[in-house]
Order: C-alpha cells, then sequence, then structure tokens
C-alpha cells in the first residue's frame, strides 16, 4: 500500500533535489519539497502576491469528477489571482485530502496539475496529504487547498481599488460559459469553461501600468465588478448588449454565473487603442462594455432600451 | 444571515487596511486582505520559508471540539514548521469550509487563532471561506487549510539533512503528552498538550548557527527522526532512558506519539554548553538523548539494559 510520503515522492516530489545541502534545486527555490518547510529566494525589487482557494467535492466539483481536469482547475483557479493582480505565478503548495491513496486518481490529478504548472513555469514548493474525513460512516469528501506565489515589480499591481470616473470598463475572452456549462454538461464547449478555465496570466502580466484596477471573475461578473467598485468608491454603466456572452449563454448566466476566470479592469480612456492591439496581439478579446462613474458603488446595467436590468446576485456560500 | 463577506470583514480582517492606495497598511505588507491577491514586502538578504497544513474534523480532531482550541492549534502546527527551520513567522493565509457560518464558532476561533498571532507578530494575510460539504445529506466536515510564511537569513534555515557522525541528539520539552491526552482526555495537563501545542519559534530561531538539523515532532519522535536521518545519511543512536518524557506517558507515546510539537535537532559536542545555557535563557528544557552515527540511516533505540527497542511506526494518514 502507497503510504503518505510515497506519494508525495511519486506524485508531487518534481522539482529536482538539491544535489548537495545548499546548492539551490532551481532558481529561486532554496530548498523544495521534503523538509518542514520550503525556502524561497524571492527576486530584488518585486513584491509577493499571495493567495489561497479551497474547492471541496460536493461543493466546487461533484463526485466523480475528472481527476485530470480537477488538477488543471485547483492551480487555475489561482492562477486567476495571480493574473488580477498582473503577477507572475512563481511557486504553489498544494493540501490534497483524499479517501484513498488511489493511484490512477492520483497520476491524472498530478497530470492536470503539473501541465498547467509547466506552461507558466510554475513549481510546486510544498503540501500536506491526509486521508478524507467525514462525521459519519461515509467516505469523507477530497479537498484541494492550493496557495500560489507569484512575483510582480513593486508598484505596478493591479489593485480593485484604483477605477476613476470616466474609465473604460473592459471583460476579457466571453462570460456565462461556465455557468452554462454547470447547466448543460453535454454542451462541450461550455463544459470546458467550466472544468478547464484558462487564467489570463499573460493579460494581467501586460495590463501593468495600463489598467487602472482589476479583479477576475470568480463570484460572477455582476457581483465581481461590485468588489472592485465597492474598493474603488465608484460606480459604473454597463450596457448589456456589449458584454461579450458564450455562445447560448442566458442573461444571468452571463451577469451572475460563476467561474468564469476571465478579467474585468478598467482603464483610462487614452488607452483604447493600446488595448485593442494588446487583444490583437494576445489573440484575446477585449471587450469595451461601459464605463466607471462618480458617485455610490452601484453597478447599473442597460439592456438594449437602456432600462435597468436585475444583476441578480452572486455567489455567496453561506446564503442559500 | 451573515455572508461569505461580512464574515471575513467581522472576524478576521484584523490588519489595518491602508488609508489611501499604495500606502502600506503594515511594515512588509502592501496589500492585505480584500484583494485577489495580498501583496508582501519580503526583507531583504531573507530566504522565505513557505509551509502548509491541512487538519480535518474527524481526522485531526473530534467532531464538537472546541473552537478557540482549534484556532490556536491550527495555527501552531504551521508555526512549529517554522520553529523546525530557525524562521520567524511572518504571515499566514486561512482556508476554512464550515457547515454554517455559526458566530460563536467563528468568534472563539478567531480569538485562539489571533491570540496565538499577535505572539508571534503572525499576520493574516488571506484566505478563503466556503460551506463545508459532504458526499451524502449529512453536513460536510469542518476543514482548516492554513499556509505560513517565514523568514530566514540568507543561508542560516535548519534543514532535516546536515546531521553529521558525532553529533549529539536533542529534544525540546517532553515527549509523550499529546498522544496521552488523546488516550485520557481527562487528563488535564496531557489534554493540553494535545490541543494547544507550543511552537518552539524562540528555540528555531536561537538553533540558528547552532544545530546542524532539526525537525518538529508532529507524527511521532522515531519516525520524525527517521526522516531527519535519512535526509541526512545517517544513523542515531537513542537512549530511551534519557528521553524526557511526560509524566504518565508509556513508551509507545513517548516513541511513536505525533502532535507533540517539539524539535528535535543535531549539535557538536562542542555545542553542549551553549545549548545548556541557552536552556536555562529560555526557560525550556533541552534533553540530550543520543548521538548520530556513520552508516545506514536507521534509529536504534536503547533500553536500560542497552537492548533495543521496538520504535513502532508513527502516523501514516493512508495505512491503516
Amino acid at each position: 500500500m502507497l503510504s503518505e510520503f510515497d506519494l508525495i515522492r511519486k506524485y508531487f516530489e518534481r522539482a529536482p533535489r538539491a544535489a548537495r545541502l545548499g546548492d539551490s534545486p532551481s532558481p529561486g527555490i532554496a530548498l523544495g519539497i521534503g523538509d518542514d518547510a520550503a525556502l524561497l529566494r524571492p527576486s530584488a525589487g518585486m513584491e509577493l502576491a499571495v493567495s489561497t482557494d479551497l474547492l471541496l467535492e460536493g461543493r466546487h466539483f461533484q463526485a466523480g469528477a475528472d481527476a485530470r481536469k480537477l488538477g488543471h482547475k485547483s492551480l487555475a483557479v489561482n492562477l486567476s489571482d495571480m493574473a488580477a493582480m498582473g503577477a507572475a505565478p512563481r511557486w504553489a503548495t498544494l493540501a490534497l485530502a483524499l479517501p484513498a491513496a488511489d493511484e490512477t486518481w492520483l497520476e491524472a490529478f498530478a497530470r492536470g496539475f503539473f501541465t498547467l504548472a509547466g506552461r507558466f513555469g510554475v513549481e510546486l514548493i510544498g503540501g500536506d496529504t491526509t486521508r478524507a474525513a467525514a462525521p459519519g460512516p461515509a467516505p469523507g469528501a477530497i479537498v484541494i487547498c492550493v496557495t500560489i506565489l507569484g512575483e510582480v515589480p513593486r508598484g505596478l499591481a493591479l489593485y480593485r481599488a484604483g477605477a476613476c470616473p470616466g474609465d473604460d470598463v473592459w471583460v476579457s475572452g466571453e462570460l456565462g460559459g461556465a455557468a452554462l456549462g454547470l447547466a448543460q454538461p453535454g454542451n462541450v464547449a461550455a463544459a470546458r469553461r467550466l472544468d478547464e478555465p484558462e487564467p489570463r496570466i499573460e493579460l494581467g502580466e501586460r495590463l501593468r501600468g495600463i489598467a487602472n484596477a482589476a479583479i477576475d471573475v470568480s463570484d460572477g461578473f455582476a457581483q465581481d465588478l461590485g468588489h472592485l467598485l465597492a474598493r474603488s468608491g465608484v460606480g459604473a454603466v454597463v450596457e448589456y448588449e456589449r458584454l461579450p456572452r458564450f455562445a447560448g449563454a442566458q442573461a444571468r448566466q452571463v451577469l451572475s454565473g460563476g467561474d468564469d476566470y476571465e478579467l474585468v479592469f478598467t482603464a483610462r480612456q487614452e488607452r483604447r487603442a493600446e488595448l485593442a492591439a494588446l487583444a490583437q496581439e494576445l489573440g484575446l478579446e477585449l471587450t469595451r462594455v461601459g464605463s466607471i462613474q462618480k458617485g455610490e458603488p452601484t453597478l447599473l446595467v442597460l439592456d438594449q432600451h437602456r432600462a435597468p436590468m436585475a444583476t441578480g446576485r452572486g455567489f455567496d456560500h453561506f446564503i442559500p
């Protein structure tokens, strides 16, 4: 039977160990997996961005969910937070509770995780594995907790605060796909948006010095833009018809569906040409959907007749 | 009803927010809770120590466990990893899954967490809260995942590797108390060792430049010392009678009981006087229990007749 330590060594210890004590196994890492803590050497002149996300079976994903996709998604949602800060992701820790040391599951999960990590140069530096627990005799739910660490040049990070009256409001990609995928698992393109979101890392890094404020869409466009407005102390008017909508998504999926992991950001009007060029260069749709207004931090979404639309309420874990 | 966002604001957002964008709310923190990620400013010349631990209801603690003690312990086990590296803890993230937003529970948990955090100058910089989940209709288990970040001057961290033949083996405090507390919940002193372990932070920092190798006792003395030996490529002989034993603890609790969170470390014999003085200064027992040997990375524990003792096997989450 695979022990906890064998499991870690076999599936998660990818970074080479230092050959000798004091050697660095990789740039920026003085000590990787296998001690009481990892030791990192952050780059000079950089701020360290840190974020953590918890994914639970039965809450964030269904029992029996594809392990490779879970490996991808558990890292992707954290990478998306780095993108929203304009940070370059560098290191991650992974805490995992599993009902059993199922090697097929582990191999697939690790493949999904490390494939995405490799694309963005992220190294797994530590973690914790344990057996899942449940209050009763039932097997416990799978728990995945990833903490991501990234770097951004001092003073250049994208905050939620920072939006100014007159700024344009922009959205990357399309909205509502993940919510549609949840409602229609047979819709392959939409399900892919839900299960294998693409963190907008390159976009986030390129928005340094261009965007005034940014956030990623995890709880729903209206709610997440609402957070940005509250932090910035400004309002916004958005035209629904301008919103980039995933094919087939309904208004409530576009406005309040979570899990899209697109970026919503604001920028001065003088930046429009630059952002159009950036969209072209990255091959990623960037859509101007409205503008920031002086006044109360409220979001007004207008329909095609310029009548206010109900934006619904985004997701909240503690309000049914 | 308390929303996820109110909950975070009310119980966990302790660090003052920056008054203005760009202001730093506290030294080392450019941006705290409330954005997509926290932004830290690690100190120059320091390595960053990072560790993460997952605690599950029904696995690491019982259903109905005292919330204040859980708040303490969930941070303490992570602080202990910093101690074992000789790192000064600075920042933590907290991911929490709860069956409901129970304010009495939250208040007590936060009190336990922040009281300990305050003692060591640790600031909570971010996290994630979500509703617990279970595969069936039962309420989900509480999940607590803390990631700790600390700093240690470059090149001075304590590794598991580094023990040399001839080194003394030392143990702080007493062993077996937590295991005794688990077996006898009515034993108040022992239960306190289990529920409210004291991370040996000051000791860890003072061992920089003195200890050759260190680890904390989380899975059991024999198993954890075994990890240190394996990493260092050396063996050890320990005399059972020398081990500092919690009053009433049996041999298997002393040798294989987990959760004591004492430090086991090795140091050259020339360091004995220095360590005796350090013990006195810190008011913490430091006991010389054996020595490091050339050869296979095996641990030999001798009884009073110098006969080898069975050390049992430490805890493994995936082997019943």
